[in-house]
């Protein structure tokens, strides 16, 4: 019990460590001894927990992955329609890739060339972005004339942009610039109600900016 | 004088074959040999012109940051105001980077970690957005309580993001993505005569979705 407890915080080590590494040096230039050394383990170790970098990756995206439905969940408890599950969900996740090395690695990994495909975060997003657009169509919440695919790629290009700019700035990964995309967009999307901007509590309703 | 032509078609034939060569591999994994080879000169060759693979990679991006200052131009070639110029340039943008692998590669380079601070592409292109919004407002282009720090976030990052995820799935790279966004966007920025959307030319006066 013990062993394996002792076991199951060395693989978590290594993935940190490994998102460490994969943030700051890319994929391809990471060796797998700067990591060991970083996690504090043997090269054994961690040949005993990844069998290949490659392995180690998919590792790290796997759990941002489940970071980002974590994300998703949390934004859905809501009840105040879908459109503020999206604006709760861009905060969620824009705070989760600014504060945890794992998600923001994990999404650095989804642009690396040729290296095959892992569980792409991105696209499980994209998904869900545009399901959760789809639905506020279909329940009214959408002004006239909108497309709820051209607001779903505009929703996931800003959030891939913010993400890989905040790479080299962190300013991207603000909640400022979060506030700033929606005091524009939202007004647009919708003339009901408008959802709360600020990181999805109902105290903080923002955006009345015109 | 042959002589010298002969080198400047060698030097520009290993430019495009090394963003290919970044486009598809990455920086990091890409080798010289294999550059060498797709340029079909020797490796001798490819040392005469570029000291290093850093040395080429820095002469992909000149190049790309050439063609952005040729959209940047040619977009404010026009006299319809700064919204129109911002407009025409992100569909010029987005057309070099879908046509043109040497631009690709260039804003992809902007991306890797770790390699040095080479012309930023990027930082390049936001400067002038940020420069063309407030030019915007100070001449009454925006709209009351439109930011336009904020407008240029959205740009700049949308912009950024269609790259990089046109980098696995180039609708992300077409017109139409461009045109869905200004369709979502302008009429939220200005309550003047609207800029046309569509590449730019006057006859195609769209963005009336609303």
């Amino acid at each position: 019990m013990v062993k394996q407890e002792r076991a199951a915080r060395t693989r978590q080590a290594l993935i940190r460590a490994g998102a460490e590494v994969f943030a700051k040096e890319g994929f391809a230039p990471a060796s797998l001894s700067s990591i060991s050394r970083r996690a504090g383990v043997s090269n054994g170790a961690l040949h005993f927990h990844f069998e290949s970098k490659k392995a180690l990756a998919f590792a790290v995206e796997a759990e941002a992955l489940e970071a980002v439905r974590q994300v998703v969940r949390d934004a859905q408890g809501g009840d105040d329609g879908p459109l503020q599950a999206l604006v709760a969900a861009t905060y969620g996740l824009m705070g989760r890739i600014a504060d945890d090395i794992v998600v923001r690695a994990g999404f650095a990994l989804c642009g690396v060339p040729g290296q095959g495909k892992p569980p792409s975060l991105r696209r499980e997003w994209q998904c869900w972005v545009e399901e959760t657009l789809r639905r506020a169509e279909a329940d009214g919440w959408l002004a006239a004339g909108i497309s709820p695919g051209d607001a779903a790629s505009a929703v996931v290009a800003v959030v891939v942009g913010f993400e890989v700019l905040g790479s080299e700035d962190r300013s991207w990964l603000s909640e400022q610039k979060v506030t700033g995309f929606w005091d524009l967009l939202l007004p647009r999307l919708t003339e009901r109600a408008r959802p709360a901007v600020g990181g999805g509590s109902a105290e903080q309703v923002r955006g009345e900016t015109a």
